[in-house]
C-alpha cells in the first residue's frame, strides 16, 4: 500500500462500474477512490486514471490529466472505439488467469457438446432411451481451429490438446516456441485464416474485435471448411456475418454453432438465431476476470505509474488490441 | 510381425468381438487368429490366450493352455467375477492414453455443466431468454474430488487442476509426486475416503469395482459430503447405493447427479432415474479404448510372451484392479 492515493473516474454507459468492483478495490487497492462521473467532474483535472466499458461519445472530454483508461475486462474494442478517447492515452486491459482458464473450461465444453453428441443423450433422457451414440472419431481425428493465440487462444488451444484433440490456433505473428503448448500447431501470415479454416472440424473465435477482423466469419471464411463443421463463437457479435451464417448452416456446410456474443447484445427475443435447433446461445458469459482481478491489476498499473515504468498490460492502439 | 502366430479364443456373453476387434487385430495384431468359441474348442489345448468380456460363467473351462486373459478394456471386475476363471492366470487390461484423455474430457464436462450452470442457457434459450446465471463462484473455489487415481483418474484430476478447479484425487497409496499433476493433492490411507468426500463439492468417482470399492458411494459417503455437492459417477454401477442417492437428492445433500454406468444396464426404462430432473444420464459411454489400441496392447502383450518377459498392463488379482 502506496502513500499517494489515486483518483479513477468510472466511465460506463452500461455498468455500475463503482457499485460492482468497489469492493475488490477496498480489498486489493485500497490506494484508489473509485468516482462516478458526477462525483469526478467536481474537480475533474485532479483524475488521474479511468476504469471503461462502453464509455459514452463524450465521456473522456472532462478529464485532461488521465494517465491511463483501463478496460474491465480483456477486449477494449469498445473503449478505442470511443471518439473523445485522447489520441496518445495509453489503454490496458485485463490479463486474468483464472479468466483464461475459465475461456478454456467453456470453450472445451462446447468442443465436448458437439463432438461427444451430448444434446443426444438429453434428448434420450426424456424417453428413457438407452442407446449408445458415440461419435466413434476420436479426439484425435477431430481438427480443432483456434482462432487468436492470445490470453485465451493459448489456453484453450493448450487445454484442447491435452484432451486429446488436432489443435491449430491463428496468430498474427508466429509466437516464441516455449509459449507453445505441446500438441499445438501454430498457422500465420497473410493467408493464415484460410489455411486454418480449410482443416477446421471446430472452430472456436478467440480474436479481438479490429478493423482486420471485423465480419471474418463470413461466407467466404465457411467456403473454405470441411462440410458439417461447427462454429465455436466467443469474441465479438460484429466477427460473425449473421446471414452468413444461417446460409452455412442450411447449405450443411456448417453443422452447428455455439454463440456466446452478438452484435446487438441482448439478443433481441425475436432473433432467429434464438429458436434455430443448430445453434446453442449463452449470453456474452464464457469468462469474466473475477473482481479482485481487476483491482489488483489496478493496483500493479499504479505502482508501475509510480515508478514510471511501462505498463505490461497496455494495448496495441494501432493494432486494436 | 514375428514367425509364431497366435490363437486367442474370444468369450463374451453380451459383444461379438471378433466382429469389432477383427479390424483392428488385422492392421496391428496380424500374427493372433481371433476365434469364436466354437471354433477354438475344435482344438481347444491349442488356443493362446482369450479376450474377455463378461464371460460365460464356465468360459475358460474348456481351454487348459491359456497364457493369460484380456479384458478388452480398463475395468476386469467382469473377468475376475468369473467362477472358472483359472487361479493362477495372468489377467490384462488396456491401457489407452486416448481414452484416458477421453474420459477426462468427459469427467470435465460434466463438472462444467453443473458449474456453469449450462442447462439453464439450454431452458432459457427455449423461451428465447437473455439472461446471465454465471455461478459467480470461481473454479479455484469448487472443490472436486477424483476417487481413483489411476489411469483415468490421473488425466482427469490433470486436466480439471489445468482448468483452475481445486482438485483432490482418492489412491490407496500416496503415489510417486513425480506422476502427481501441478495443482493436484493426493489423499490416501484408511480413512481417505471420509476426508476427500468431505472437501468435494464435486465427487467424480473412478475407482475400479473390488471387494473394496463395491458399494462405496453410499449414505454414509453422501453424509460426509458439503450440501448441495454434485455426484459425478462413471465407475462402475456397483459402486452405488441408487436408494442413498435418491435420499441424498431429496434431502438436498446432493443437489445433482450425473450418471454414465448402473448397476442393471441398459437401466431398465420404467427406473425412476430416468425421469429424475436431478440426473443426467448418458449410456456407459464415458470413454472406451479404440479398436486399434487393443490390438496394438496385444501385440505389445505377445511380444512379452514371446521374450519370457512380465506384462505390464497386468493386474493385481488380489487387489481386484
Ligand atoms: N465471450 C466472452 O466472455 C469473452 C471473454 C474474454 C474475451 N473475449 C474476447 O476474446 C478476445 C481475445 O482475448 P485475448 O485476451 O486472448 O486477446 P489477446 O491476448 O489480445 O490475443 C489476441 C490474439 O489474436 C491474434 N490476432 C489479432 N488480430 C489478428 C488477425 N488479424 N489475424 C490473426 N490473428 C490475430 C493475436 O495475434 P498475435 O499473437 O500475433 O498478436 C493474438 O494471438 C477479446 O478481445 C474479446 O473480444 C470474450
Ligand atoms: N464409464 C466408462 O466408460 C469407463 C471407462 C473406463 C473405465 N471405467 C471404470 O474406471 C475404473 C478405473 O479405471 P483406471 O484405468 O483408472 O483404473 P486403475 O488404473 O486400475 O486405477 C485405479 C485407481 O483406484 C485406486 N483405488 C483402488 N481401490 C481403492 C480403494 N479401495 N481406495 C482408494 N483408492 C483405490 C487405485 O489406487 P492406487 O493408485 O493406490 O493403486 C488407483 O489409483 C475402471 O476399473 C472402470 O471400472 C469406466
Amino acid at each position: 500500500m502506496t502513500a499517494r492515493r489515486y483518483r479513477c473516474v468510472c466511465l460506463s454507459t452500461m455498468l455500475d462500474l463503482k457499485a460492482i468492483f468497489g469492493g475488490g478495490f477496498a480489498r486489493h487497492a485500497p490506494q484508489v477512490d473509485l468516482l462516478e462521473p458526477e462525483e469526478a467532474l467536481a474537480a475533474p483535472e485532479t483524475v488521474d486514471f479511468a476504469l471503461a466499458w462502453k464509455p459514452a461519445p463524450d465521456a473522456f472530454r472532462p478529464f485532461p490529466n488521465l494517465a491511463f483508461v483501463s478496460s474491465i475486462a480483456a477486449g477494449v474494442d469498445n473503449i478505442l472505439a470511443c471518439p473523445s478517447l485522447p489520441p496518445g492515452l495509453p489503454v490496458l486491459r485485463v490479463r486474468d488467469d483464472d479468466q483464461a482458464r475459465m475461456m478454456a473450461g467453456f470453450a472445451a465444453w462446447h468442443v465436448l457438446w458437439h463432438h461427444r453428441g451430448m444434446a443426444t443423450y438429453i434428448a434420450q433422457q426424456r424417453v428413457a432411451l438407452w442407446r449408445r451414440v458415440m461419435e466413434k472419431r476420436p479426439a484425435g481425428d477431430v481438427r480443432v481451429a483456434v482462432l487468436g493465440f492470445g490470453h485465451m487462444g493459448r489456453v484453450t488451444a493448450g487445454v484442447l490438446a491435452g484432451l486429446g484433440y488436432d489443435v491449430r490456433a491463428l496468430a498474427r505473428r508466429a509466437p516464441d516456441p516455449a509459449l507453445v503448448p505441446d500438441g499445438v500447431t501454430i498457422v500465420s501470415g497473410p493467408d493464415g485464416t484460410a489455411r486454418i479454416a480449410a482443416r477446421a472440424d471446430m472452430l472456436i473465435n478467440l480474436l479481438p474485435l479490429t478493423d482486420d477482423t471485423r465480419g471474418i466469419l463470413s461466407g467466404a471464411l465457411f467456403d473454405r471448411m470441411p462440410m458439417g463443421s461447427v462454429l465455436i463463437q466467443l469474441g465479438r457479435g460484429e466477427h460473425l456475418v449473421e446471414d452468413d451464417l444461417t446460409a452455412a448452416l442450411d447449405s450443411g456446410r456448417i453443422a452447428a454453432a455455439s454463440l456466446d456474443v452478438f452484435a446487438v447484445e441482448p439478443l433481441p427475443p425475436e432473433h432467429r438465431f434464438w429458436h434455430d435447433p443448430r445453434i446453442l446461445i449463452t449470453p456474452h458469459e464464457a469468462s469474466e476476470p473475477n473482481r479482485d482481478a481487476l483491482a489488483r491489476h489496478i493496483a500493479a498499473a499504479t505502482d508501475r505509474l509510480e515508478a514510471g515504468e511501462l505498463i505490461p498490460t497496455m494495448v496495441d492502439r494501432q493494432a486494436g488490441y
